[in-house]
């Protein structure tokens, strides 16, 4: 199939990779990374305008960083909206606003296209073993009809439902949940070291019961052995939980956790933190109880 | 084993079953609750005074519902306390202050009696089927000569530090880790049903990765079919963050977003659900979002 793909970056380079590597002929165009030499090298043809990159395809993929982005691709000058023709479709795996993925579906639908919102979770671990979590939204003709795509990409790929931005709104949940599962773990252990138990210990005793989770096992470790090289940065999931923000204020909801774990996040960034993996969090916890967690202890 | 056993209500009425059923010899009291009549029938020994339990055996447990009734039990008149001598042993698997039980470990050494804290977790379903996660707190040898004891009644038993009350420092970290989960699963499941989601769709894209928990599977599925049947009740929970929030307190640490989940409980006994499952603080947020997952959806 002839893909375009727009955005090889830390996570779209890995991806397009799998897609060239299936067979499936791309043309790609240089966004905010440049075009990797091992793309080139494939086959893939290089465009001067995104829209050049729809005409030329059947499917363009779109992995840009926010909402604003996605917008200048799609219906900037020369974009791929101006490309976009009856049966060609728009998969954005980006992970932007979901009430604006909405607009952006209806304008490409108005050109004859078809949308499905289709972002992901699994970091960059996750893109390059293929590994991914893929959730979608939009039609469930155009999501089978492109699944084998999905497929080359990720792992547990789910059609969360058929409106357009559905997959926009579990990527939002999903963020917010990771987010307030490091601060709930980053309470407890700190909790637990200060008042003088061994948080190593506190978590393996509590990694087989309720408290259990991925957080717990994976970021709860991080925490633990102090090391916070991204993984996920804080100010990329600062961004996730702006749009988590933003949308409820829209929707006219509270998110009362959320709103904190916001604020700790601004710590951490006051402090220098912006860089480090989400699990740094906890430093901010500790900051608030004069204590920081010994791994040594 | 000669046992004592203080507190046979839900929780430890089929843990002493199970220490009968092995062969142990009980010895029981009539705390809050009426001593069962299969304990009796299976040959317990009623004793009138908690001293008189201590006295008839090797290890003394107890399984009562807070801090007062612990110290009540052990230092009351004609209390454990009163009945202890050399080599024996208690052990307080209820879920009490972790730094009062350091008080009432050391007079219990001072009487010659080792003590452990072990507070469990896992409900009344893993009291049943013997698989309660038991954490424990106290002399390595006391613990050792007593793990007997714990595996015919849990699973995954720990001995989370050799100083008293490092068992119950992990108790309450469980518990602010399960309350915490409870509200982010919260935030994201009425976030994505108020967006338009269906949010059982949403549960299910999220449970294969970082967003996974025993609290996602357990109580997501409990607020997306209204089965608010406890489990674990929302007034026990309290008086678990309770416990968090005033040994934080002691402590001079801040838990910002335990504060909050133990507001938003409060929120839900306001409107009459303190005797309801912990995943009814769903509707708290559901409150605030003047909106109702539907389950249907």
């Amino acid at each position: 199939m002839k893909i375009g793909f727009i955005g090889l970056g830390i996570m779209g380079r890995p991806m397009a990779g799998h897609l060239q590597a299936a067979g499936h002929e791309l043309f790609v165009i240089k966004h905010l990374s440049p075009i990797p030499a091992e793309i080139i090298d494939g086959g893939a043809v290089e465009c001067t305008t995104n829209r050049a990159v729809a005409e030329n395809t059947d499917v363009t993929i779109l992995m840009v960083p926010d909402t604003p982005d996605v917008e200048t691709v799609l219906f900037g000058a020369d974009g791929v909206a101006d490309g976009i023709s009856g049966g060609k479709i728009v998969i954005d795996m980006s992970s932007i606003s979901p009430t604006d993925t909405q607009d952006f579906a209806t304008k490409i639908n108005d050109r004859g296209g078809a949308y499905l919102d289709a972002p992901v979770s699994g970091g960059e671990g996750g893109a390059k073993s293929a590994t991914l979590t893929i959730m979608a939204g939009g039609p469930a003709e155009t999501f089978e009809e492109v699944r084998p795509l999905f497929e080359l990409m990720g792992e547990n790929i789910t059609l969360v439902g058929t409106n357009n931005g559905d997959g926009q709104t579990c990527k939002v949940a999903n963020q917010i949940i990771v987010a307030l599962t490091i601060e709930a773990v980053s309470e407890a252990l700190v909790f637990a070291s200060k008042a003088g138990a061994d948080p190593a210990r506190v978590r393996e005793a509590l990694m087989g019961g309720f408290a259990s989770s991925k957080i717990l096992e994976v970021h709860g470790e991080r925490m633990i052995k102090r090391n916070f090289d991204p993984g996920f940065r804080i100010k990329l999931h600062q961004k996730d939980l702006n749009l988590a923000l933003q949308s409820a204020r829209q929707l006219g909801m509270s998110l009362p956790n959320t709103a904190t774990c916001q604020e700790l996040f601004n710590a951490c960034t006051a402090k220098g933190g912006a860089e480090l993996d989400h699990s740094a969090l906890v430093q901010a916890i500790e900051d608030m109880a004069g204590h920081v967690i010994d791994g040594d202890a």
